[in-house]
């Protein structure tokens, strides 16, 4: 039996087996401890030069530092040069311009996030704040992207010490688009947030709730695309990452802590990504800023990487998901 | 360096590394021949009862056969049941109705496509015209996607015997949906089909053109996704592989004959999708359908699977190639 599920936000659908009770478990596939690691303290030379640190009055690129922020070495962006339009016959594109940066959480050799105290995180989540305030200054940049690869099925670096990425773009990308005029449009209809309605909603329902703290949900999404898929919504409406308090900065901290534990444990440390999903750049005030914060409200979205896109996912932008997100909230809950 | 480039049909944006050289292979990672294939002819009893086969005067379900249609032995959606709609709070659903067929492409055991001969090719070529025709009656069925997924990575099943993938969907998927929208903009513009435009530039511009045929162009896209991505556009405008011809279909057997195998042997027997882009079912008559026959043009994808996705192109639907299609589409020309 199957369940089509549309997802209110983006307007995609997800087939969702709700029959199947089998957990397919895929191992993260990390890269084994050498000697070598470039990110480890003491090695700052190997690395390019920070574009911000966390310090205690040390200098830059030596040691003595809590979370470090360098250029990615084989950058796909560039902050150099203007932002230029190009129509190509009866196509466009625009000049590479962006950002591409590494955000070294841990000093030591630590390979899974949850692993950090909650202090730590809350500093790279700090310092996740400091940088897009950084670059929303800079009007080329439209979006500015956090996320973080676990695992090589989940596209990870060779690199095992725990990091994230950054990529800043000279465009807002199409799933962006896609949210904020789900939202837009709820908005317009309901003069209420869709994300303020679906967390109480899940609050109400319980099923697929995983738990609340303080200041936050975790849920797994009624159109999960993938199984054991997580939405984590500050309970507070607001639609920019960057107004984020310090007392919302230590309640997140605790809150990834225990969810990436818990999935580690339930699927036997998986692939997954972790992505911020936060409001564009509102400097070029384009067509979406006036509303934008009335009607959007970022959010964290965690996806466990344990199941393969084949030619139905790529040609339909569908989902299969075989594993009900009742059940596995069901299961992490009795994992927390 | 890189480029941004814009997907003119289904407006995502591409960051294509134009300066890399190096290209990753990856092997398809076959499943091993066994004694046991249940798509072999003389191997019926242990398949589903057969939808569709092409038969010389032999019973169904006996050998005999040239081309097998059965169903998906664990579908994922059911032709039985009323297609309804149902509100959950501010979520919505439709129940799992549809149809999940498997489509054997020879009775010997014979693995990769490109080793079938021209004619039968052709056999399955009209098999899925057949398919799609038949299941077009059924106003339930809003889409119809066939796809072929070859290698493990590609999410190809356990059985490595030649066969596509039917699906029907009771839903519109948002990429047929984004790409219905892109040519209908551009339609109402210019007056012209955009897929008739880009056949014309392509051709012009020859850089990104691998081949062509009497009735086929074979292109690397301008915003590929995928190294290696490939599209082949008939030449004649049509809205509907429904209404492919007889000599169009002797034609692309060819076609995909000669690209599939100058990929298997650039890229080393590579992972890859192959994906059917059809109009929706036009019986239920939904707002696309009047223009439609103006402003689609069916086409085929091929992605070979030799990147994994990150968090960034989860999070954002941009995608990172580092393989420029024009490099792509000059290799495959000098393999051809």
């Amino acid at each position: 039996m199957s369940e089509v599920r549309r997802d209110i936000v983006t307007d995609t659908w997800v087939i969702i087996d709700i029959e199947n009770d089998t957990i397919q478990k895929i191992p993260a596939d990390i890269p084994k401890l050498t000697n070598n690691c470039p990110f480890c303290e003491g090695q700052e030379s190997r690395t390019p030069n920070e574009i911000y640190a966390i310090r205690d009055n040390t200098p830059p690129d030596k040691p003595g530092w809590k979370v470090r922020v360098i250029p990615n070495i084989r950058p796909i962006l560039r902050i150099e040069g203007e932002l230029e339009k190009v129509g190509v016959g009866v196509y466009d594109m625009v000049s590479g311009v962006g950002a591409n940066e590494v955000i070294i959480e841990t000093p030591e050799h630590i390979v899974n996030f949850f692993e950090l105290s909650e202090e730590q995180i809350g500093l790279s989540l700090n310092t996740y704040r400091i940088r897009i305030e950084d670059l929303h200054k800079d009007k080329r940049l439209r979006y500015i992207l956090i996320f973080r690869n676990h695992g090589r099925r989940a596209g990870a670096s060779t690199i095992a010490h725990a990091h994230s990425e950054l990529i800043a773009l000279p465009a807002t990308p199409i799933r962006i688009k896609q949210k904020l005029e789900g939202a837009r449009q709820y908005y317009e209809y309901k003069e209420r947030c869709l994300f303020c309605d679906i967390i109480q909603q899940e609050i109400e329902m319980a099923d697929r709730l995983v738990f609340q703290s303080d200041r936050f949900v975790v849920i797994t999404p009624y159109a999960s695309r993938f199984p054991f898929e997580i939405l984590i919504i500050p309970k507070r409406h607001c639609y920019s990452y960057q107004l984020i308090e310090k007392s919302e900065i230590a309640d997140l901290a605790n809150v990834l802590k225990k969810i990436c534990k818990a999935i580690y444990h339930v699927l036997n440390d998986p692939p997954y990504n972790l992505v911020l999903n936060d409001s564009p750049n509102l400097l070029p005030k384009l067509n979406y800023w006036k509303t934008i914060k009335n009607d959007y409200h970022w959010h964290i979205e965690i996806t466990p990487r344990i199941y393969r896109r084949t030619g139905f996912e790529l040609g339909t932008s569908f989902y299969i998901n075989r594993f009900a997100p009742e059940k596995a909230a069901s299961i992490l809950r009795s994992n927390l």
